[in-house]
């Protein structure tokens, strides 16, 4: 079993109370069951599962409460159902990438990680930004096109094909690829 | 005359010797002129004007030697048209974003600089992800759209849209809008 | 009254259980005090107060759990002490400068800082490496002799020899100087 | 041969025209030989040579007109001792630390570098903080204790003394230990 792989969730607990946000909450639901999927067979594979999520504003790294305090708004129905556990890393970004002023980079080399797959809100902006951060540092990344949701379609078919084209990641659908065929991508 | 504002100029040393070079090459012709102008009123008006350019896998930070040898391929016509002189900045970067494993952050801040203006290519990889990080660390963005090229232009379009609306940036065409009118407009 | 300085708190809330840490824990209760009544002045005069505190390893950035955790060993005496409050900054930081993969800088300059006060533990380690951050980020520094301890008493004099003199630091004791005498230092 | 291993040579390439330049001018004097020798040693066991040296505020990546323009100063017999070539490696640091805002990191990884041999003045500021960041980024150190100077002499003694008991570096002599031990040191 390779521990070389991790599966990012990047702000999915987010309250949406912003202009747009009910467009954005709308095409976050259509993917929410596939990201619950992956995660799920992430956990059976052993592969580290790693909210990186907004800070909103606040500085005191307390998890809990943010996400108590954010549940109060618009996006609960996509918390509820990606609500992290205490077993899975959780780290608060104050920017769009989520590598900027975060420990991430250090916790993935600490877990030897050397393959990403990133799945995500907003696609066309933290997903973005976070996977050319990704890119940049050397990582392998898988950025499925049905993990991904912005607040406009078109948007969101923009970012992904930047994605593709600009940091060569795969963006295949959950449906047509696993975490096995990535992790097995590189070998042999 | 205000200080604050700079002038980048994104990998236009580059020697185009790659796979799709040509067509970068004739959508870069198209824009040389038009940031040759810009890097004009910029010097003009004492706005400095900083080179953040690809080091080509070079790391002896020896500028002179490296557009030396990038002008022997195919982008020279570019490069003489935009060769930079010793009075103007020069940063080599590694990776796609001018900010990551360079001195182009500490060297704004020591010039007091808060608005920027970027011009390169290309602009759906380089550009889009050297203003995401400006965007990230504060500056206000002046991206003009007849000041990067890709090597395709619906693809250039898209990241000029990406930058638009996710990084908040004017995009203004340099016909439309001057350095004056960027530097005026934070003011009063 | 002006809000361009903070306090930080490094590394107090630490369980002191390793080799040396029953001596760090002597060195540091003759300190405390110090810590306890400049951090009351602090808030007092709406200076922000800041943890940057050792993530210990944990990864989930809960810091109510990492606390009640921590308290769990030697280091107690000195947590129930400086124990953060909620109105109180907390950023947790993976290695030994508490701007290497953290949120700080970021945050300081959204308070609009440049000023900084560091006290904490070890002087000769976490202290120095932070306030060499802080400098070459163009912090001014003052590090008061009687708020760091290490687990020797000579290798604190020698770091706080080479915050005053590499980093041109203030190191007077707070029975010599102020947080008002900090704040006058760069007015008129 | 392994080439896990990089030499890293810091500030020598510097005026000394400020207070206390010639107090640091003859502490070079007596390290020059010995770090001339490491230099000789590592080039012979093919191990990459990397010159990290201040940009003395010139942002042009101009190496050649640094270097010419720093030979003008007192440091001038320390220069020609150890001018780089060209094919070494040669980055310009605009602070204290070789790895901020620089493309070290990136380089290091490039080459697959995690053992550093570190030489450099002054002791106590550039090689202290550069030692310091390579350790939070994981790399074995190796200071020889021989190939560092200070303006001071007991400066420099107490910063060694920080590098190995706070970084748990090698401080050994190059007398008494050499680039083979050092790249042994981690095998078998």
């Amino acid at each position: 079993m390779s521990n070389k792989t991790a599966l990012l969730l990047i702000d999915f607990i987010n309250s949406m109370d912003f202009d747009g946000g009910e467009n954005l909450l709308e095409n976050t639901k259509e993917i929410v069951p596939n990201v619950k999927a992956l995660k799920q067979e992430a956990k059976e594979k052993g592969v580290p599962v790693i909210y990186v999520n907004d800070n909103f504003g606040l500085w005191q790294d307390h998890v809990d409460d943010l996400i108590e305090d954010v549940k109060k708004g618009r996006g609960r129905p996509v918390i509820e159902e990606l609500e992290p556990s205490k077993d899975e890393y959780f780290i608060l970004k104050p920017k769009h990438s989520g590598f900027y002023g975060t420990q991430l980079d250090i916790l993935l080399e600490q877990l030897d990680v050397d393959q990403l797959i990133m799945t995500g809100i907003a696609g066309d902006i933290c997903v973005l930004f976070t996977a050319n951060a990704a890119y940049m540092r050397g990582y392998d990344l898988w950025v499925p096109e049905d993990t991904a949701a912005s607040e406009y379609k078109e948007d969101n078919d923009n970012a992904l094909k930047i994605v593709r084209r600009s940091l060569q990641a795969d963006i295949s659908s959950t449906k047509d690829y696993s975490i096995d065929d990535f992790m097995q991508k590189n070998k042999g």
